[in-house]
């Protein structure tokens, strides 16, 4: 099997350059990491983090758990984080609960009898107290629990800077679609409504609210869904909205012939890949996808390791990204 | 803990009913399901399966191997695999190889060393050779590799129905979009671009074949892609491509104010729930996701049970789907 030297001699680097690349400590050149990379796979190296993993006592596995892969938010996060864990020498156990409650106990189950290592829990249900004895590896992402590591977007910048930028546009008729469930509301998410509220409300806007309901699972709930708004409010002049209720709004308005951006403006809130597949490209506030799970990934391995945490709660800035719909 | 009677109880049924929902085996009336799903939620019952499989040898992990969560046919086939294996009481482990032979060697690795008990390979990298020799339980998701039992669409039908459904729209100069990569043309989907092709020169009609470069991980690939082929072919009155080219293909007329369909069809191959993005609902030949999920969960869980497969190819029917854009 080849070693690091092999593997440091076809990149032509420093053997200890391999060992800083593959164990993602100290700085590497981005040059030097492809060559690494692309040597490691042309002698089918495997990188000692997953050898060392392997024949220890743990599992080397990281759970995850989401609420399902339907949503764009919850599928661009967790492919970048199976991503970092491979990098990192862990395998990802992958939990979508589903709203259900047995399948996120069984999975915290999984945890105490050390079939996984620790978890990054991107979607939780059961009660507080629940958690409160777990005394395992756990990292949540963009959801509050006492005492527990919490990695998420500065969501509190991000509602600001959506009402900020259409503000400056001079809107004055804005309406702004929340989430329906109690959920929500508890999660750092909620962030970004609050401050898109409260920055109108400065600004002397009064800012209209409207529900949606994201556990519909109709196919075309999204679709009725723009319409109905449309229809019930004819005289808006802008949209802040999540991806998935953005991109069906914005085809709705454009099949009613409203001039985007003169006559509405819409800003998505998330910025996933998804969004790409529209006709015109939305302008969005763009979550920090690949950092949230650089940071989460980084946290929890640094708990399965037992290694000291500086920071309890990590907050990652988002992005305004101007697109075409303002 | 809540026992099978006391689900049986609140969901009004007989005990023997709901074993025989949460074994999956023999028939249950989709009114009687419900009951059982909201009695085990509202009980927190934690079915046998999951119990026996945590009590016994077995790890009662299934590793699925992918490409990526990027690509929405792995995104969707994914998801419903996740969710039919913990049906069946099994936890999923992801592997998005991203085209590293290393995460796919590492991978079935784990399934030699038990650490999980089979895998369903819906993307396979490897020699033919390297797969010979692992005696482990392993199901196959449209790819062929020899002695192992396969899951796939019936492509053949699939571009047959495409190529049919154009013709009698009196479409004549159609253009097909094909991968690039030697990798395709090795799967069993790519006899849905055979296909295509000979129902169409058996009608008289030959089509015009352009290969695209799925490896392409720019964000703008597919949107430049769009614009090379219209600005090339711009004579054309019919497209057969995957969602992703399809929707791109599509927006970019669009914006050319090419009239869909009058001037120009397209017809989609996949049909996966991204498509619902797009201004117009494309027409689209749809893959059968979920049966393909549920078809590779039940054989994956007969051999890890070492029951008898009675068939080691499983095709299933695709559908025509008429959209708006044909």
């Amino acid at each position: 099997m080849a070693g690091i030297r092999d593997v440091a001699k076809k990149a032509n680097v420093a053997a200890s350059t391999v060992s800083r690349a593959l164990n993602n400590s100290g700085y590497v050149s981005q040059s030097a990491r492809e060559k690494i990379k692309k040597a490691v796979e042309e002698l089918d190296y495997i990188p000692d983090t997953w050898l060392r993993n392997l024949y220890q006592q743990k599992s080397a596995v990281v759970g995850v758990i989401i609420n399902s892969l339907e949503y764009p938010y919850f599928a661009t996060v967790t492919r970048f984080i199976e991503n970092k864990l491979a990098e990192n020498g862990y395998s990802m156990m992958l939990c979508a609960t589903q709203n259900s409650k047995v399948r996120e106990r069984i999975f915290f189950d999984m945890l105490k009898r050390g079939q996984i290592d620790g978890i990054i829990a991107e979607y939780l249900l059961l009660d507080d107290s629940e958690y409160q004895h777990i005394q395992r590896p756990v990292v949540t992402l963009d959801r509050h629990l006492r005492d527990i590591p919490l990695v998420c977007s500065d969501h509190h910048s991000g509602g600001r800077l959506a009402a900020e930028h259409l503000i400056q546009k001079g809107c004055q008729k804005i309406l702004y679609i929340e989430d329906n469930s109690s959920y929500l509301s508890s999660t750092p998410s909620y962030q970004s409504c609050l401050a898109f509220k409260e920055t109108l409300i400065q600004a002397g806007i009064k800012p209209i609210p409207c529900k949606v309901n994201w556990k519909e699972e109709e196919k075309d709930y999204f679709h009725s869904f723009a319409t109905k708004i449309l229809s019930l409010h004819s005289d808006i002049d802008a949209i802040f909205a999540a991806d998935i209720p953005a991109m069906a709004l914005f085809n709705e308005a454009t099949r009613r012939n409203i001039a985007i951006p003169e006559q509405l403006k819409i800003v998505a809130y998330d910025g996933s890949p998804w969004l790409n597949q529209t006709l015109r490209q939305l302008t969005c506030i763009e979550q920090p996808f690949e950092k949230l799970a650089e940071k989460s990934v980084e946290v929890i391995s640094a708990l399965i390791e037992n290694k000291e945490i500086t920071n309890n709660v990590s907050v990652i800035p988002v992005k305004f990204i101007q697109g075409e719909s303002s």
